[in-house]
């Protein structure tokens, strides 16, 4: 993640505001990098676009994998850019240890919307560790607001982790379903459920429509069983066709009266105030974690220590302790 | 979490390898305690008890809510007992941030089991979050080995996030199935399909007896689709029911298999170094947010700065590099 030919600060901060694209991929990477050298730039960066940000509704979008999250993303995305809107696309990938996820990793995938000069799609980085990812997502939705984006979508896979990092970046949290599902589905994404602000039945299409219909009616009725929300809010279950384009101007303006709900009731603001609180307590693990991993002394204690915490012959509640104590500093030399 | 009337450490050490269920209880207690004083006799409770903990098969059971997780530990785990093992079971609980689970927590479950004197139930404390769950959820497992417990059940609920703490803590994951699901539960369970190794379809009895060999001869070709396991398994697919006693037996003769193939191949003892470096990892975590967020300077700190972090006009990524900057000692004082 070597940021090669990096820019001046004036350059990132000037370029982004004026809506470079090319200029706010670069900053996307420079802020994602984790070289300090790379990092002390892209901390100067935020803080220059901090006052231009927050001004999009954001929104994830979360699914099981065929569900049909491209294309709904796409087919929503266009709409909206025809509306006049500025649309930015990131992705969260779980990336997980045993399999590497493709979330818009494939190049071939939004074609349609990715050639359009009022959307940006910005693909996840490979192999990385699902702390940073989210941790840096949020930071690159900030560039995408600052850079005029005034509709961001985040989309992410249906593993549970990424879905609750996701649901603590963005106002509006959409879950895509399939119709022909049964109880047993319910129950497996009743966490999914619980975090959603609307359901939306893709593929509902050709012979799929009934089934879409009965399936819409089923959801609509498991949804009285879970508590109402803090925000007075009871998720709406809507049926779409990504690929004939109906049912998506229903589900903006779903969006968009959500929006207005929250601004008067006051939670919209309380929302994105309890996440930048999280965001911030993300951001010092973060740190955190980089840092003493990257330092001499614990280095060298961890090479003492590795061999026979690998046994089982030394504690880890106690090693962990000495090592949290010299990093930050009650111990001092190590014999 | 106040541990009252602390016992002394030999107390703690002595009771525990006594197998005194009452205090190794109580070593739980004290090992998922916050109180640094608890800490300190915490970890000499561990260094005491480490040379007597390793000795048991270690198995993780999960499924999606409904799929009679508790019914299968209490009949596999009396199958055990029966069989001259000495049977702990365990909880980790995700405790999402909407909905409080009740895994282990209802007192009537797992009646039959509890009340036999070859096995031991501990609940999963309630309100905790996943990390501290998690990290002391194997400093109980250990507690539990040295005090004569040879296998270790830990139920988990499907929402991945515990899933995936749980397989870093077992030597078996096993996930408990229903016979009736299509191809987009195989979707959902994808990532946790990827990290069984085995997969049993519970219920399998009664008129579910048919739907159950299918759905166990779909399974298993399904599972052709995955990549083969670095240790040589193939996840085998079992039917069982837990009400009428059926193909438990199948299951522990699968596990024991298991332990053989792989002490000889030499993942057994891989895997548990492996998770001992991840646990260590953990327990540092873990530790760090306790102090971090107990530390003065930085409680002043975050006084000053939240305001204006919630209102979104300090930027989280700068006060985030400050206040870690405080706390390891790099900014001694602020003005």
């Amino acid at each position: 993640m070597l940021t090669k030919n990096r820019l001046s600060l004036t350059e990132y901060v000037k370029g982004v505001l004026d809506g470079d694209r090319m200029i706010l991929s670069r900053a996307i990477t420079l802020v994602e990098s984790s070289l300090p050298s790379d990092q002390l730039i892209a901390e100067k960066v935020m803080e220059g676009i901090l006052p231009y940000s927050g001004k999009s509704i954001r929104i994830g979008v979360t699914g099981v994998p065929g569900v049909g999250k491209s294309t709904f993303i796409e087919s929503f995305g266009k709409i909206l850019v025809e509306k006049g809107h500025k649309v930015a696309v990131l992705a969260v990938d779980p990336s997980s240890q045993q399999s590497h996820g493709s979330i818009l990793g494939d190049k071939t995938r939004m074609e349609n919307l990715a050639s359009d000069k009022r959307a940006y799609i910005r693909p996840s980085p490979a192999g990385s560790t699902l702390g940073g990812v989210s941790a840096r997502t949020r930071e690159g939705m900030l560039l995408c607001e600052a850079a005029g984006f005034d509709v961001i979508l985040i989309e992410t896979v249906g593993v549970g982790q990424s879905e609750i990092a996701v649901k603590g970046m963005v106002d509006f949290f959409l879950l895509l379903m399939l119709a022909g599902a049964g109880d047993e589905l319910q129950g497996i994404k009743k966490g999914i459920i619980e975090i959603s602000d609307a359901m939306v039945i893709n593929k509902a299409d050709g012979s799929n429509q009934e089934a879409a219909k009965n399936a819409r009616r089923e959801y609509a009725n498991a949804l009285h069983l879970f508590p109402a929300k803090e925000n007075g809010w009871i998720p709406p279950v809507k049926t779409c066709s990504s690929i004939y384009q109906t049912g998506l101007e229903e589900i903006w303006e779903m969006v968009v009266t959500y929006k207005q709900k929250m601004l008067v009731n006051g939670y919209w603001e309380d929302n994105r105030s309890r996440q930048r609180i999280s965001w911030l307590h993300e951001n010092i693990r973060y740190l955190f974690e980089q840092r003493f991993f990257q330092n001499e002394k614990i280095k060298n204690r961890m090479d003492q220590i590795l061999p026979e915490i690998r046994l089982g012959k030394l504690s880890v509640m106690a090693k962990a302790k000495e090592l949290v104590d010299i990093f930050t500093g009650q111990i001092k030399d190590i014999e």
